[in-house]
């Protein structure tokens, strides 16, 4: 018998005996074996251009995701019976940036080298942890192919200051971590790129999408195309979604918001499609930040951006049975 | 001669002689006979699973409303000739959350049965109101078919606490107040609702259209062909809009929003089609927070879908002349 | 040698030597021709029925255009060889709105007089400055068609007060500024509009499209009729855009919004279909009021509508070589 | 017996039997005579320099005045058998300042003629109101007294514009409509005058109080000896309260707002002290702007500064036996 | 060694090594004995007349709380060697308010009489926890006498609802669980009761010092002689803090904030004070509201309550040695 | 005469003539000579343990400046006379911390070499700048002492991280760069500061007065008696403006808020009494956050302690004639 019965561990939220939620998958990482997917976060922001909060956005998705159900009534697919580490975050340093974005590369790349059935999903933190998550990813995962969702390019030069938000892929393609050829950027916007950086990404044979291209197909021949492309030159695949794709009315918290973005339903059917890919073994979602958001509508859509890669890979087939 | 010429009541607000508006229209119920629609505020939201300020509902929706001409512009329909009363509020308990459900259930049932031309117009509250407005409405218009705009199927079990804004279609169908196969859903989201509860409606006979089912068909077909099922097998009809059923950007108001939702004109040409059956006699709007609203715009939304009913029920042949 | 190497204009912002930025294009005018398009803010806001802080949109909407970069990748096209001239405000009198919207009328026919190639846009302030700047404009330009983007007819009756932001295009017609067959209203909404003034648009001769139609039509459709129906009879050509034309959603900003309105993107392609007619040679912005915005969302849609005006303007040949 | 027990008039806030509050005692006016207090909005702000909203304030001080309790603890003081006229608003014009001003000059003045026993309570509105309503004060009341409350001299030449929320007792003393040795202005801060203003008003023999004399003196002190100096020069005194002579943190909602201001408490000593002297026959209260208040911090306070009013005539002898 | 050195757990804040915080000291409870302080939370607030999100408020007093150091520079005493129980939240019951209060009483009686070392620092929720609370301290601690820190004499009738957070002085003078004579109510403020409700606690013999006491006398005056007082006629004392008997300029959270209330320092002053007393048993806070709140401001006034009641406990000789 | 009346540089705001503002005294720096205060940028809080907005304060800071008088109504002191050089920001590295101090140190002392006369009055940007900015101070200044306004030492280990804005003092104490006996803190609070931090200051001679010596003494004596110390032993003296020391409900735009702080008229006071005297030749104003401020407020109470410095140097004899 239960000596106090209305006593409770503080902050519990109601509990319904019929429904599954996320957060109940959810579980602190013990250090052993990880099957599937598994939650870290690289809540850096102060190697943003401009003021960023993007390093509370781990712990804001974190919250929303582990509010919804496992179930999606639209495919009658049920997430229940799986395990979801929560790794943790990786530790920041107070005032060297440059260090934090190598503990994030030494961390990624040891922890998928230990284990290898590990599917990260990367909370970031800005765009910059894209560069140290992606060089841990490929040394243990070999030639990497980056499916990036993204308002912008982000090759800036690095001589006028980074690595930073607005470098990731600069950094990427100079050091050959990944090839052009092997990078595909969707949603590229309009009067958000400079014509100096589109031309960057032509020469190195990126693929890119832009917001009309979007608007003028439809989303599954665009990832398609792409996962056709790249399953002939990679050996795994990695998937980068800066949320500030989205059109600024369906996600006002990210640091460059702007009209004439992705609608959220495509970017959640793209992940679906890409999830349902075995090639397909990462995923990061970066710039949201909390502190500028209303309501936590652009961590409610990360969630579901999670919740669609989930969906893909058990329609692809990974089971914890 | 008047006496003060520039002295007007206190907070009166520009008028233009050329423009009639809703609120000129809306009259304080004198207790007479009630002709076409009449609104009542149910202002009760203590009984939310989660913290909920849609108590304040009723107010803003009505001064959204009150706002806005009389005049359809798209389908050249003018309701200058309406006359709406406003039935007041029904007063709640402050601290008996159950009784103030019942006063609900009494004072619906009590006016429809003595004001049988009555269209009720319910005002929420949050979606607890449902249980007790619907119990009201059938015992004055007999077999009742419901079309639920809605995110969630709202049936959670009681034994974890309730009545409350979780379990109103559960109290339905367990009370055979209402039959699972003239229950239409409408709008049900992923990742927002569990499998048993999917289950649940399944076995009851309910009929679902998922997000997905909206995306795909016209709202056009799947109104009519709920319409042609239920008006074999009910006397009346009674539309339930809960409001979260608007994507987050849309109607970043209500207590459970979250992306991948339907777009409000979608809902608004539903509601017109609807609001033309001569069977559909009754309209609840519920789960619209103005605390945590921008700009009132969820109870803006609210107010178009009152106004899309009168609509419907004009281009139906109401007339007030 | 720099002798302070780290010292800075106050408040300057990163500057990345690869992007031009709109900014870097801007320049305070020095009385000398100005070429193409030249920014004139008219930042009246105290001739608005209800509260309006519209007067400070010509300040917000500079800052967000000015940190867009000048190359569109969707067109491949860039403006980086433009030069913005900034014209300044035109100050207003503290308590005397009429001689404030004189000032405006005088202040853009004398300009326009003087500096036939000025291509203005204008950044309101309410819609009232609709009527003086328009009627500065056809006195410089002759006979005019104009081309407005609105939720509102705006021929309010003048009685009952004004020369408001209600009431610019009675005062347009009733005063034969323009032609009512020469006024084409773009995105007139639902329940937003009364009876009476549909009538008097219709009488004298205004073509309309409800959003019922733009939801039907094609954008460009629209344009194209609109744009040969006006160039059989004006000598130029004045694009109006009153913000709140677009949906709440995207649009939160604009005193009066609301539901079922304009997506930013129809309104973007139309801009610039209508940028790119050599007879097109005005755009206003009004009803922008950033004290009541999100994160200048809506300012960052009016910079859009001018980015979108200039890409239309080389589109259509001109250029600064 | 009632019908509908539960049904009530929409917006009906909570009712204790045992608690008389201000509102119980608010009655609109019926055109009769006035006893005592009675209330009168002048909703003007298009008259400020700066942007305000200071027309809200009427609406949210009568909110916040017709919550408290009738009763003073403090001095076992009860208003219960008050009542307190609601004349309404006086209509603003919506785009003629001077109209709008001349309208309150009138209203005031045939007011206090036909009802000599009204004790008017003018809600503001901004500063610009004080002119017009103390010569309309004057023509019924004879040589006027001003204890005026205010961090700033108002005293701004017209030349430079307005009538405005700035210029207020240069007109009064231009005019002649009060000397300067019958103002008195209590709380002028440091940093927010210039000195050819505060030279202006030592010319005119106004008796000037900065905030280091409050500070360094009792309120009681300088409240008596401005009455004594009063009592001698005029038929009745009228006063003037600029919440912004309060501190920001205790009266955020002013639009100039700052440090090392009045304790709220200080003032409402001196306005209940005020209040008690049967010469003090009107009070106003300024520069509210409950668009940029927190909470309606700052119509609380002025709802003080009313009640304070009010207990000082009642301890003055005022009765409504 | 650590295999991977920089994975922390999720959410983990800055640690300095030489900085010891108050949320080192707490401890979620295992049900062994508790000495000294000991945090439960009773989040309620369904049972507000007014809306109120005070349920909220364990949760941002814990946090506040948590953060700050151990040591009070000001007497040179240090916490650090404490051990602060969190015996968690007391489940409330989704819509039977009743049955929630009645947790309250039995988890609070039976906690106390099993552990009668045990210092309560309850945590509301709003004031409607207090009977409960109460009555169960007095079931485990005999004659009680408390100290009421309050703007409202909250003795109001049960007859128009309740028990609400207006009523539990009432229902705890009623039902007898403590004589008015035991009763101490500080900072009651003007036009903030009734003058029935204070003629009802003047019957009981309740001692009251109303605002204007409290600033004309010193805090440690009152306090000493209340003391005195209850030290005589009781077993232990209790001390309530209902936060909006501080000015809403510094406790602007609460739901009934109003200008004219206490310092908080004063009241720290007294809690310290109250503290050092062996009789003082037991502490509650209650009606902070974090939603409508401005940075969690009235949350940490609450977290440096129960900071000056350890100091105080401290210096009156309780050790964790 | 003016070719276009009514055209103004953009943003212009309202110009009273008789009025002299002290942004009309503000001066973009030329490279000349600097006699008196001159403004200098240090937008640094990348270094901040926790999210810091503080480099936007430069801009808020003079914005709120700007538009205050240049006269002191208290004192009849008028700065009219002054010239305020603007030298500008310090440019700031985008990731690398450690040389955004540096560069802070270089500009300081190489100006501070060459331009002797120069007061600076130093903008942050965050509590770290300290460290440089006083390194490079005490290199052209030659023995400096420091009256710091701070609820914290700032004295934690670098081991830990750093330098950061918790840092500052000890850096300045471990390298020599001013001796613990040359160092006041002013407004150090309870359950802000651990005991080892209260040891170490200690252990160095620095002299401390906490809120209770605040409390209890006046003002002007602990500047005096801390003056009087100080000018014996050091050659200038630098006043560092922690913004945290003010209460948190007077300013709440800083990081580390809380209750029980200093009153700020009480610092005004300080700082006008320091700043006469000659010795005193520094002033910086640090933790301000504007995005988290509410209107401003923390930014205006800065603005004041710069206008205090100014009044105290002219007081003090410094002319501009």
């Amino acid at each position: 018998m239960k000596p106090f019965p209305y006593l409770q561990k503080a902050n519990t939220s109601f509990t319904d005996r019929e429904v599954t939620k996320i957060g109940d998958l959810m579980k602190e990482w013990d250090g052993e074996t990880i099957r599937g997917v598994g939650l870290i976060g690289a809540h850096l922001s102060k190697s943003s251009i401009s003021h960023s909060g993007a390093c509370f956005a781990p712990g804001t998705i974190r919250k929303a995701l582990s509010g919804y159900s496992t179930y999606s009534v639209e495919e009658n697919i049920d997430l229940a019976n799986w395990i979801i580490q929560d790794l943790g975050d990786i530790s920041m340093h107070i005032t060297d940036v440059i260090q934090s974005q190598n503990r994030i590369y030494e961390t990624v790349q040891q922890l998928l080298k230990e284990h290898s059935s590990w599917l990260p999903v990367v909370l970031g933190g800005d765009n910059s942890i894209t560069y140290p998550s992606i060089k841990g990813f490929k040394e243990a995962k070999g030639e990497v192919g980056v499916l990036q969702f993204d308002a912008h390019h982000d090759v800036r030069n690095l001589e006028d200051g980074g690595p930073s938000n607005g470098t990731p892929f600069r950094s990427l393609l100079e050091t050959k971590t990944i090839k052009g050829t092997n990078l595909v950027q969707v949603g590229i916007r309009d009067f958000s790129n400079s014509k100096p950086y589109h031309d960057y990404v032509n020469k190195h044979g990126v693929t890119v999408y832009t917001m009309k291209d979007v608007r003028q197909a439809s989303m599954k021949e665009l990832m398609e195309s792409s996962l056709k492309k790249l399953e002939q030159s990679v050996d795994s695949i990695y998937v980068s979604v800066d949320m500030d794709v989205i059109d600024q009315a369906q996600a006002p918290g990210c640091p460059a918001i702007g009209p004439g973005g992705m609608d959220a339903v495509d970017l959640f059917e793209a992940i679906s499609y890409l999830g349902e890919h075995p090639m397909v073994k990462g995923l990061e979602i970066v710039e949201v930040d909390p502190t500028v958001d209303f309501r936590d509508m652009t961590s409610r859509v990360a969630a579901h951006v999670i919740l669609n890669f989930l969906k893909g890979k058990q329609r692809g087939g990974l089971t914890f049975d």
